[in-house]
């Protein structure tokens, strides 16, 4: 059997499109893909562990390591940093490990700078307008300024698709995950992944 | 539920790889892909239907068609000529069936020359030399000459798989057709097939 090189799998959707469940599913179903362990600047929250959920680094340290190129892509949110590790991913990809990204349109231009071929992108939408609306009025005291807000917000996000490889209409969840899983195989049988097919090719040519 | 351009699925190998079983199987159990209908300049047979099997065309018209244009990818074989209609497989890829093509890699060159993003590639191999050794000495009777010979013609055809976009490896049948199916699949969902995506998307961005 030949082995080959990992995948980096993006995921991006507009919040209220089902990626998160998506995402969880395939990572229950799947042992050959995990999620990269983010570096951030955040506080540990109680029952976090380091090197697990995330690896903890002050905010100088992490501004030295943007300088350095140590990160695939970060952002900052709400006044907090989040990385993805160049190395831990390129250590996964050599061994043959896939890395799942649950990650924005903007993370997403910043790793396709980084990854090339080893870069596989989806982009999740929703069904419907009124089931998107519907599951960003997430409780009932919303107001509709603040739904309107999250409408305004996804429609900017949903505006990046066309930089993505593929795009799944969720419509069904199970539905979803199986597509997802098919683009993962799919994807694994590219030619340019398979590590030793030049030699396997040799051998079976050598007679 | 959005619909799709077609695409053509191109499946080479050397002879000896399983490659006529996989589209046969292929064929049975995925009601969306179809053989397109070639041209050709030989005979009917008995049991041969026109249109059904075969264009049945004489070699002048065929020559003519040749320099209209009229193929995709052509061919001639023991004295006979074989041909892809043009239009007939545009026609399929606007009503979003898949067209299968059981070429070599020669009718891939010619094919990749004419359809860009439709065409889709996968590179079938044998398990092991010894394995493919078998499946060419297909009768006591052949000659060590005779099996040499294919095995010759096997490995020049092998030197074309950098040429396809997917490999996969026949250890067994089940297996390698279900990793067509997930090509199609995962291919299916590639954005730039997806037909009205940008409506889609801008009736989804217009509250």
């Amino acid at each position: 059997m030949l082995s080959r090189r990992g995948l980096m799998l993006v995921l991006s959707s507009p919040s209220g499109a089902g990626k998160t469940s998506i995402s969880r599913k395939l990572l229950e179903i799947d042992d050959n893909i995990n999620l990269s362990v983010s570096a951030t600047t955040r506080k540990r929250r109680p029952g976090e562990v380091e090197g697990k959920d995330y690896h903890f680094v002050d905010e100088t340290s992490f501004k030295l390591k943007i300088n350095q190129n140590y990160f695939l892509e970060y952002a900052e949110v709400f006044d907090h940093f989040y990385g993805t590790p160049a190395e831990q991913v390129a250590d996964r990809l050599e061994q043959g490990k896939d890395v799942l990204f649950d990650i924005d349109w903007q993370g997403t231009q910043q790793l396709k700078a980084n990854a090339r071929d080893d870069l596989v992108s989806i982009f999740i939408l929703p069904p419907s307008l009124a089931e998107l609306e519907r599951r960003l009025h997430t409780r009932a005291q919303d107001s509709a300024d603040v739904v309107a807000g999250r409408m305004a917000k996804a429609a900017d996000e949903m505006s990046h698709y066309p930089e993505y490889d593929y795009v799944i209409i969720n419509h069904d969840l199970a539905l979803s995950v199986q597509a997802v899983c098919q683009i993962l195989a799919a994807e694994r049988l590219k030619r340019e992944r398979l590590v030793g097919l030049t030699d396997f090719v040799k051998r079976l040519r050598s007679r």
